[in-house]
């Protein structure tokens, strides 16, 4: 299988890379693309790029080859990472879409007009809901997937096996709706393996505490002004510990902003999760997966781009896993969608010159 | 075993921290120490690296400690990745020097004091002989290694594995002398696997051409002119395809310095390599490696830091493997090491004041 | 997670045990139990093995315990591959089935007095259905998989991407049904990755030629006779290449009898399924395979354990996952299913005495 | 590089092929050669190990083929794992001298013959020290090494290492002179990473005891017996428990016996040693091991073929490592090499007839 990383030049773009030859994901005889522009440093940093992933991995490395121009991926599977990422601080999900709207259009055209029709398009890039939707459009919603479901229901697990002193494969959980700030870390699918039903049920209350499900977009709000109160003032590791004192759910929201503007950034971790997700695939497995996908009313009658659990193969999701919502999770997730339909509309309006470029 | 990286908020510091933790080198009840200053934002990019790290490698990880005073150096290996890179295309040696001196002997001296007298340091720092220097000094020569003599070496057999059309392993071949313009590939070490010597003789004629040793290091200058000319002009690519034309041992010192300039690095690759020199010595495993080490007459009766192939296993080098040159690759060792000599001796009198702190 | 083979000092066992070790599947800090019996040679063999495996992995083994008592097995996941193997090619899954009874009750009745309620049972033993029927009435029916289907899912693959001249990651295709002769391969199941739908109906056409569903047991009655006669007459290279010259479908079922009856058995090939399945699980993924388990409408209102895709996680499988036969698959399976009920009902009679013990 | 397996129908050669394709030793466009016999089971047995091993690890293997005429043997590094191993209780190493010789002259010859003249010869066979000789006059003394060193050094430093409840990797200690009964652990060489010089002379007395070099032998005398009788009452855990109790170098040479006698073998384990020394040279790497190699004056004037640290890379090895023994540590290697040098005298004049063939 042939893998293109749109964007190769970018933190997360590079550092995907390295990973994949790392963790010897492509055998000698496939093919790594390293996407960028011809336009500024790109194209120079993907040539040398080039020369240093050659000289580190020389051993086991695929046949690397620099892309410049979109019309020339050929990957079975794409990985776009292009854009802006979420750093700055006041920079809003308005701005991303501005700035990377085009930028999906053009790769997503070319895509459709270039590849085979296979290709399978995970989607790193933000607003992730923004790219689902534009990709779905031009390949067919099924082989669109956002990876930000994956990235948040992994750090949830995380955050629940720290509280509980196990290890994070021991726990099962989902993170769905909206990729950031109103994300839904549902309690309702925890499951602790070895723990029962009565003894999972107590757990999760001790984790959660007194707390209220309609008030978590409320809560995330209120920390993260003061986190970002932290942060504004240099103060990296105090607001570190600050997070650490916070519950689980609100910990997943609110530490990736702390990592992102602390001159770290978040690409080693994010790579990972790519990876963890490529793996399986290009070893034919079948998964199930959270991933922000194009539903068509398959779950509460959603028609938006919105994380839930699928079955994912190398061709694409299949089927989304039925969920069991607590009352409340599922009335908060219906209030995310109708705002990201809403605001994904806005977005695509903006440009709605090029809008015609669509073929629904 | 444990492992401290100094200089972890750096490029090839942190590559090295991500490829330890990829790799899974050390186990988690073992410790890796993110060693940086508590001036500027090192600090800060240490505890979101921490948090990245923790992110990504959370099933796999040892403990991750942030450490920001050289007294609290613990590991039982260190690697010595500080200071500021070779990049600038005007900045010499002689500035690398003057910057990291201080640097190195405020390491040194806090492990002598504070160690348990049984550290390794591996050195990826520049001038990696003055390091080598330094260290040796203060902690023994015997637990000194510049790790730049073994990436040199994995690059030339590299160069000639490509030339030839085989894979690298196949290739044995050492670069000695000092690190950088003035490195030596020793031709007179090249062995191919499956080929005998007459027909080894004639691969090493073909490859190397019509050329003489002595004037390897006006070579290097006049092409390193060139290349650097392209790289002002922008040409990164037409730089990288002007050093494919020429004989295996120049590209060895050429392309590393295109790669540098590209906006790319060669962090992936020098990481790879520390990684790669680490993992036997943790696994307990004893191996012959060309590294820069402080020699007191071992070989050719030299008493400077020099890369030459020697024994090593965790506890340190134990002897030098003998070499049999050319005798013009002797002639250019002995010149070269005598221009270190007196670089290192004039290095270290610019801070005379400080050399009081010296105990030999 | 803990691990428990039950049948250690057999040799898919042995091999079982080699390769999670090998593979790295435990972490130092978990268990892994040696199961055998008091009697015989097994226990003596089995502290053997422990000496053995100490030495050979020492430095990443998780805790080794010899459990010669059921009552003392402690796995998350029990790995059940104890009882005769079909290896005597005049031995009946009857036989098998008589020997075997006592022994899967002895062992399912043990885990479910004294275990923790929430063990998975990976089912190796022949026959494979019988044994998840068993387990399924004492530790409930989702905590039990067969892995048969699952291996000879694989192998279905394996053959089909060699006809094709594809790596076997690319191509998707199930069995279902009963492990061993009654096996059927769904053509209508397969999919080739970067292949359209037209491309993988013509791919189907050619590799299965022109034949008929409903004689596929016809088909592999007649040339198992013809195989039989070459390993009696000791010719098992022209056995191989016999099977060699078949249909991708009829290769499944035939050459593990010929590897099995070689002297070489399929305990690598075996040892090897079972870590691929066990590996996603302990690493905390959902993943979708075939495999038996006891079926109660689910799928084509059958009420026997059968091999189907279902989805699993260290918790057991939770649902089925839709397939799409055509008519005379369907057909073919109602027929197997309904053959299976009978046989198991008098599997299960003859030994009508103990089933007293049965708590469905 | 190619590898070839003399002997992959035994235990330990076919463990040692399980090993080496589920490391992922070497890469799909290599080849692995199964050599056997064309008489007895050996054939029918190769061919069913082919198809398990193509089934197991179809995605990985490189080219395996079958081969039952020496003369057809390619390997870069052969394995020479043919012939009946130690295991029945009065078996001594004069009957495998008499049954292994012509088997060890008849692969030496055709390799010699018709190899490429570079081969590696890797030798696990016994007498080990007989093969190294025969292959040592066929090859070139430097092309051959034993491996019984070296895993008698690993179980050495595993055995000092439980003593200390440290890791093995932190041990560093060597097992010279004959492979077997007569083995010599030298205490002399143990260091203790992370211990200083007086320490690890203080954790050596506490470990050894009050014991005497010289008595060495008789000691490993008196207890064999004691275990053998153990053993013969079929009370294998009560010789594994008597042998714990005895000091770490007895424990070396006496609890492999056990665990070959128990009905498991040390197949697992010794296939282990063998591919952690392939994998280093096949990386291309250069190591220092113990093992048996052709002498001719290099250490204590000895012209044996003895246990000894050498330098070893892919072409074989180069210089044995200088060791600085005890004084009755030398005595007693000097009477083993001199009892050796006897008995490999014997052995050879057995079959005079025969040694005709010999070209030294």
């Amino acid at each position: 299988m042939d893998i293109s990383v749109i964007g190769a030049s970018g933190d997360v773009g590079t550092e995907t890379v390295n990973q994949l030859l790392a963790g010897r994901v492509l055998t000698p005889s496939e093919r790594l693309q390293l996407v960028g522009r011809v336009e500024g440093k790109s194209s120079s940093k993907l040539f040398g790029l080039q020369s240093d992933l050659s000289d580190a991995y020389a051993e086991v490395t695929p046949e690397l080859e620099v892309v410049l121009t979109p019309e020339k991926i050929r990957g079975d599977i794409v990985i776009l990472a292009i854009g802006a990422p979420v750093t700055a601080p006041n920079q809003t999900r308005n701005d991303l879409a501005r700035l990377n709207l085009p930028v999906f259009r053009r790769y997503a055209q070319a895509i459709a007009a270039h590849g085979n029709g296979q290709e399978l398009v995970l989607v790193v890039s933000n607003p992730v809901e923004l790219a689902v939707e534009v990709f779905s459009q031009y390949l067919g919603r099924h082989r669109v997937i956002g990876v930000g479901g994956y990235s948040d229901s992994l750090r949830f697990r995380r955050e629940i096996a720290h509280d509980l002193g196990v290890r994070r494969q021991l726990v099962h959980a989902f993170v769905v709706g909206e990729h950031g700030d109103n994300m839904i870390p549902l309690w309702s699918s925890v499951r602790i393996f070895g723990r029962n039903e009565a003894q999972a049920v107590a757990d999760v209350a001790r984790l959660r505490g007194e707390r209220v499900t309609a008030r978590f977009p409320a809560e995330v709000g209120e920390h993260r002004t003061a986190v970002m109160e932290c942060l504004r003032q240099g103060r990296v590791r105090e607001a570190f510990e600050r997070v650490d004192q916070l519950p689980a759910d609100l910990r997943v929201v609110l530490r990736p902003y702390i990592t992102n503007l602390s001159g770290a950034k978040t690409s080693i971790a994010t790579a990972n999760v790519i990876v963890d997700l490529v793996r399986p695939l290009v070893e034919g497995r079948e998964v199930v997966v959270c991933g922000q996908v194009r539903l068509d009313g398959e779950l509460s009658d959603l028609h938006v781009p919105v994380g839930v659990p699928v079955v994912v193969d190398a061709r694409g999701w299949a089927q989304v896993v039925p969920l069991e919502f607590w009352a409340d999770e599922a009335q908060l997730l219906a209030i995310a969608a109708e705002g990201l339909r809403e605001r994904i509309r806005d977005w695509l309006g903006v440009q709605a010159d090029e809008s015609a470029l669509y073929t629904p």
